[in-house]
């Protein structure tokens, strides 16, 4: 049983039965799925959510799908953690980490939107997955694939960092680096989509794929007892996880889960690729792309597919947008763990710095609530810190006396 | 509200007061938590338990904390998933995943022992608190003592993975190295813990600690309906872990939410740090401490304080205990991420490679349920892994197409 009604082109609103495709043929606007909220409404109360697993499907109606899930059953419903310590330190009273750097299996966000992704490419027959990405996908395709019985090939900028490299290779897809940016390579698997009829989970698989990271909007409300905060500050790369968090905010006020909607939305970059948050600071109307350089990897996308919408989400919703530098980005990192013992990936630590930044210059109030989504784990950029190393002592009381004789009282 | 009556010793009986202390001053016999069972049963239903949180604490009156948890209380509750790829591998029929690489905070089940540990040291009334570690440990300590704002100090083999390094130092914590085995460290500690009163989380806080894994077992009983699988596959460092998965079910057994309990409990170990196995495989009574010499470091303990019990539980339950190579382990971890999409460290390595081997003997009969226990992720144990590099070419459909011409159908 599925609530899809068709895809529809966000420009021109021409519609299409669902199929594998993303772009509009009479405009070459995105492609969106629409679905039937009033049959929605009727069936999908926070009771019938509540009696379900700990996992994004527990929201199947408002999922993308035409049967049960049969890739990633157990992804999602990460913890949401009151985050006390670093509230002190922003001079904020309250603040949540929604912490997608546990999400099973791969550690991120990513794991959500590749089980739909890849649930719909079962549905439709495909045998081969592929991607284009700045790694965390590359990890998600390939475990998920993997698990699924698929073949994959993973198209990944050829420097990306080494653990992101391994962490793809493990699970035996076909990873393949390109000599160029992210932008190259997406510009790349737009051919080779075209030729080889793959399911390219980010190309013509994306309608379906992008829906999936509303999940971490929904839970979000669920875990703050069916309630937006009112700030939330969002990493963006393409900006589609931004626009999807304020879609799920608005299909649960639609179909009668959360009585008002007034979150505010942020989006977060890196200077060193800040396409979105540069023409939202300059009220520009169009975007430039640029050459990313920045340890934010994840983020790395010059040429951002949904930067207009995110914009778009951002000037809508009342929020605003903010760059940091790598070192801001470091910093974020490592405040992070020493406050709330969590280790994100760089793009959290822009999420920190950005969230700093923001309630320094009054655009986020300190009274009001706050989330920061963490999309990554830091176990996965950890070129990016560096803290040199323990000191070594021998096995013996008197070395250590000897150590921490100016430290401990 | 407690149902903890107090610590017992395993050996003599000798009963003591709820306390930081671990060893019997009688016999040195180990010191256990002495529930009050019959109160538990009055109270502890299987609705109860699922109208709870999805985390470790919805077991809590079976957890050793006088009041509610203060530490990861969203710890535990991860993915038990069925494994029919790895399972047709193998040639059984019934095969699950306990998967704790993916636990809150730091993708192993040492965050269960912590979050028990450090919520009793605030119980206790504690502000430093310490670990010796192989690794898993010295990361949980860290971040669960900085999101409780609790001082840590964690002492390490020098000679550790870079990611449990930096995995640990990222949260702010002392770090320090020892030059010398596991083994070396533990005894440092002991002398650190006589002296400076600290509350170390395996030596004074041992006894409760230790409860912690219990809830890796409960979580199985639950996602398997309420029952026991009919054989269990556990790593075994100090063979802690072992003996309070047994215990889970005994429990459960004994408070009604389990009908019958005939689970058989087997032991994993790397060849190179084997003397649990060795010790059961030769039917000896004593325990002969090794060196260890295996890519498997976080099971790296020569001397397991809980080596006798753990072989004792694996002959009770009717199970055997075997080891493998570190060709094995490697095997292993690749086996299970290219058919199941999750990638454990080496101690998952040595799980699946001792499946495989008591599956291949007879030991574990082929159709009967199977639950392997992945106690930590991959990215831990890079190092362990090397996959080479992914060939790169530039972004060109030509260049594709003659990279994969002889790959594609």
């Amino acid at each position: 049983m599925s609530y899809v009604k068709a895809l529809k082109c966000r420009e021109c609103g021409h519609e299409y039965p669902k199929q594998p495709t993303h772009v509009c043929e009479f405009c070459f606007g995105p492609l969106e799925v629409v679905y039937d909220y009033e049959g929605i409404k009727k069936i999908l109360t926070k009771e019938l959510i509540g009696s379900r697993g700990p996992n994004m499907w527990r929201y199947k109606e408002l999922l993308p799908i035409d049967n049960d899930p049969t890739v990633g059953k157990q992804v999602g419903f990460t913890p949401l953690r009151r985050a006390s310590r670093l509230a002190r330190l922003l001079g904020v009273s309250e603040l949540y980490i929604k912490n997608d750097a546990v999400n099973y299996p791969t550690l991120s966000f990513k794991d959500r939107v590749v089980s739909v992704a890849l649930s719909k490419a079962k549905e439709f027959g495909f045998k081969v997955v592929a991607c284009a990405s700045t790694g965390n996908l590359a990890n998600s395709v390939a475990a998920n694939a993997a698990a699924a019985d698929l073949e994959s090939f993973v198209f990944v900028p050829y420097d990306l960092e080494a653990t992101k490299i391994l962490g793809t290779m493990i699970y035996g897809t076909n990873l393949i680096g390109i000599h160029g940016t992210y932008d190259e390579v997406n510009r790349l698997c737009s051919e080779i989509a075209g030729k080889y009829k793959w399911a390219f989970v980010n190309i013509n698989m994306r309608p379906y794929y992008a829906e999936g990271s509303k999940s971490m909007g929904y839970e979000i409300v669920e875990q703050l007892g069916w309630n937006t905060p009112k700030h939330v500050v969002v990493p963006m790369a393409s900006g589609s996880l931004l626009t999807k968090i304020d879609k799920s905010f608005q299909e649960f006020h639609k179909i009668g889960l959360l009585k008002t909607n007034e979150a505010k939305i942020y989006g977060a970059q890196a200077t060193g690729c800040s396409p979105i948050s540069t023409a939202v600071k300059n009220n520009w109307d169009i975007f430039k792309p640029v050459k990313p350089n920045t340890i934010a990897k994840s983020l790395a996308i010059g040429n951002p597919a949904d930067g207009f919408y995110a914009a778009k989400t951002v000037h809508q919703t009342g929020g605003w947008c903010e760059d940091v530098s790598d070192e801001e980005v470091i910093a974020g990192i490592r405040v992070l763990a020493e406050t709330e013992g969590i280790f994100a990936e760089t793009a959290g630590g822009v999420t920190v710095g950005v969230a700093k930044k923001l309630i320094e210059q009054g655009r986020i109030p300190k009274n009001e609530s706050i989330v920061l989504c963490i999309t990554g784990n830091g176990l996965k950029t950890q070129e990016a810190v560096r803290l040199g190393k323990p000191p070594v002592i021998k096995p013996s009381l008197t070395e250590f006396d000897a150590l921490v004789k100016d430290k401990i009282k």
